[in-house]
């Protein structure tokens, strides 16, 4: 049995460094998504995980850039569901279905309200770019499952654009109103919702 | 002839007022929308008017308070939208119907955009109050129109509370998108989302 050195390797230094790096956002992410951007104090994030407001800038920079790396870890969450759905097997309307849930659950979780919840006008110049490029994407993937559905026939012809708005509009709501101590889980509500979707509310 | 009084009657005086008061609030709703509520300063909305800071004290009071008066303005045109609709004639699917489109036309707008652009964090605990309340008028009424539509059989039986709010998130989000430059009317875009929300998009 070899002694174990009391010094980590780069490889275990870095592995920690995420941990904590992803553990600060966590903790922002709940305040930001409670108090909303301008409310937020770091030191109150600091608190809450019993370190100092230095670290927080060690790990992640100052207020606005905790906010930015926010709301792309959950957009890069929403851009992964969306890669995974154009990869499985079946008709175009069930890989749309099987993203929009995706979609809708991101949406009722922590980092996918903060993208919800965050106006352009908290970001600086930089941080609303990438913000708008990478909600661009999210866009363009969502227009493409549709588009794929109406091309093998399994959606109904309709305006693409106009339909992946309205997807998206009712399913980033739930940010606004969903809450995780009431009676239905994030996933019941979202097959739920993607059902009267698809399904429309006038009878068949 | 009578001579004309360079003196207003009181009921001139208060159209006047009332006229006065309007185009402030239409100047603030502007800017609120346009630029964020943390961003606005009523310099500005003066300015845009050419009148002074104190003018707009005179008639709306601070920031928040016309802020206020901006969204309890939006909120009143959605549940006279909701009161219109109920008398109509017709089975409940048509009311429902017709109360979507004005809803979604009315979110497009100056009002109804600061009302969904405005976050319960911007108002003082009095004036979330108010918001939250009529607020919660205006969900009622989306489910009043829902379960009246249910019962005569005219739309499909659901979970009423989980469409309203789905339907709710479709129409409010063109709020954050719909730009009056573009190709298509806040009525062709309302009427074609209420359209796809009516029939699902799987083929019938």
């Amino acid at each position: 049995m070899t002694e174990t050195s009391p010094f980590q390797t780069p490889a275990q230094k870095q592995t920690e460094r995420e941990a904590k790096r992803q553990a600060v956002l966590r903790a922002a992410v709940r305040i930001f998504n409670e108090r909303g951007f301008h409310a937020t104090l770091l030191e109150d994030v600091a608190i809450s995980l019993g370190i100092s407001k230095p670290t927080i800038y060690h790990y992640l920079g100052n207020k606005e850039q905790v906010l930015l790396q926010c709301v792309i870890h959950g957009l890069e969450q929403l851009i992964q569901a969306a890669d995974a759905a154009r990869q499985e097997p079946g008709r175009g309307i069930d890989r749309l279905r099987s993203y929009l849930r995706r979609y809708a659950e991101i949406n009722m979780d922590d980092f996918g309200r903060c993208v919800i919840r965050t106006g352009d006008e908290a970001l600086s110049e930089e941080g609303r770019k990438q913000f708008r490029g990478l909600k661009g994407e999210i866009d363009h993937a969502m227009r493409t499952l549709i588009d794929d559905a109406i091309k093998d026939g399994s959606i109904a012809p309709c305006d693409s654009k106009l339909l992946a708005f309205t997807l998206a509009g009712a399913l980033n709501w739930p940010a606004r109103w969903f809450s995780p101590e009431g009676k239905q889980t994030r996933e019941e509500v979202a097959q739920q919702m993607v059902d009267l979707l698809t399904v429309g509310f006038a009878p068949r």
